[in-house]
């Protein structure tokens, strides 16, 4: 694979991750928000650069295999003698919470993302979660507006960074967060007040994830409020949720960058596409579910989407 | 309207509720399992016989409407001396948890149903929350077995009457729950498990709803589970979501008797037709939203429950 107009550049964290679950537990294994949208897009054959920091603890190996699934990593800096960034964390039994057990930031407190030259183009931008200060300072790189920006974020940075937080939500075509982030960035209790709110802050597009309760797009046309939701895929078992959300992510802005369209009909496909493959990503630890999936196992997982939304409408029905 | 084969007999109660929510209360309104299952059934034109019991207290006039509407309650008992069954609550701020603050059974302590002869061989029998025992006493009454039986049912009767519940739940066709009691019913975290768990105990099919987060049907078809999924449509305000899974269950009988079929794809049908129906009941207080609904309403919602889950296959990703 190689650069092209269909690449997408990406912003994310390249870390290790220490996670434990009612299902088992695993130490430094690779992880970080531009580690799975990477993993994700990849997986649609939509090369992707990252643009990050690792320290010289990071494995080569590991960055050969991210280099071969089809990701770019001269955007990656690694700072003499640092260490990546951990975030140690343990789930609850009932997997809809987790605790934090250590968070070391290293080389990351620090980082000043720079977009490689040949990247500065790109059509498609992704602004996975990090300080909203580095988001707007990748942006400010880009030399021509890319065709679409998705920002994600998260509710530290509601807390300690809001107005650096509105000036890049105010740059942005999507902006994905989850209900409970949508309601304190919103004032409002109700999503579809929440919604019209935080379109009036700029994006075009708002996904409302809600974790195993699928995911919400919102966007406003002629001014009526038009809705989509994509279930989540019930499994046999959550093994591990973490970076199911950047998974979904690069999903989305994956094959979004693939159809080359953002169109509202592509747009609803792209949060199948990522609800998809985020579900893998639940499935095992770490990166493993999401490494592992074939063409295959994706025109499986899309027919099952698309057998859990579709209904018929009967004679009878209709006539309501 | 009149008694035909096309008619639902449902049992549950009518009653009085006071509640309260941050948008107001009401105090001694009309509610109850049979009457918001009688309200919706109505809604699509379907003759609802409710078995029941009431008090002297109940108002005639709001008999009469109900009679008007399409219910028949010769199968409702009135004691002499009696007072109806009183219900009083008051919900959280975020609406997603609630106190009781008071609960009268009154005439409800000694019900004991009585199907009038005319209903006994109804094809669609709906049996409304209220004790298993009387659930099972319903079911024995009837002459021949319904086509379809639907069973909804709470916590409370697995906290005290786990026995007779699941001799019940052993000779239904369709079981109604929500997410925790479904945990709670079959030891399993994983929806998914619980489902095959509950499917095991005789149903064919389980519904489990999740309020402002939609309903799954599960049904297992050579082994497989075959999952569909409704979302609930996202409400300006849920004013008042008392009644709104009774409002569910008597859309989705009323829709599989309108259309006298009980397959697979009907049944999908049913689930975004209960979900269209309910959505109505959580915009005002009590029944007064599901009583106004007309049939242009219900198009214009089935028209919004279809926009919000179809998405077309791109070439791309028909590729994936």
């Amino acid at each position: 694979m190689s650069w092209n107009s269909s690449s997408i550049v990406a912003v994310g964290t390249v870390a290790f991750d220490s996670i434990k679950t009612p299902f088992g537990e695993r130490e430094r294994i690779v992880g970080g928000a531009g580690t799975y949208i990477g993993w994700s897009a990849t997986r649609l054959g939509v090369d992707t650069g990252l643009v990050s920091v690792i320290g010289e603890d990071f494995a080569k190996a590991e960055l050969d295999a991210m280099t071969a699934a089809g990701m770019h990593l001269d955007g990656i800096d690694c700072p003499k003698g640092g260490k990546s960034f951990y975030w140690a964390g343990s789930y609850h039994d009932d997997m809809n919470g987790r605790d934090t057990l250590a968070t070391e930031l290293n080389v990351l407190a620090d980082f000043k993302p720079v977009i490689p030259a040949a990247w500065r183009k790109a059509k498609w931008l992704m602004l996975g979660n990090i300080d909203p200060a580095l988001q707007i300072s990748v942006l400010d790189q880009m030399e021509a507006r890319p065709e679409l920006v998705v920002l994600d974020t998260m509710n530290f940075w509601m807390d300690i960074a809001l107005e650096p937080l509105k000036a890049v939500i105010a740059r942005v075509d999507v902006l994905t967060i989850n209900d409970e982030e949508a309601r304190q960035l919103s004032g409002e209790y109700s999503l579809v007040k929440a919604a019209r709110a935080i379109l009036a802050m700029g994006p075009c597009y708002l996904i409302i994830k809600k974790g195993e309760h699928g995911a919400l797009l919102f966007h406003e046309k002629d001014g009526e409020l038009v809705t989509f939701f994509c279930p989540a895929l019930p499994l046999e078992e959550v093994v591990d949720p973490t970076g199911a959300g950047d998974t979904f992510a690069g999903g989305f802005i994956g094959h979004v960058a693939r159809c080359g369209s953002t169109d509202f009909e592509t747009l609803k496909e792209a949060i199948v596409v990522g609800s998809a493959l985020a579900s893998f990503t639940c499935e095992s630890f770490g990166t493993e579910g999401i490494r592992a999936v074939s063409e295959e196992m994706m025109e499986g997982r899309m027919r099952a989407f698309r057998n859990m939304m579709s209904w018929q409408t009967s004679a009878v029905g209709a006539a309501v």
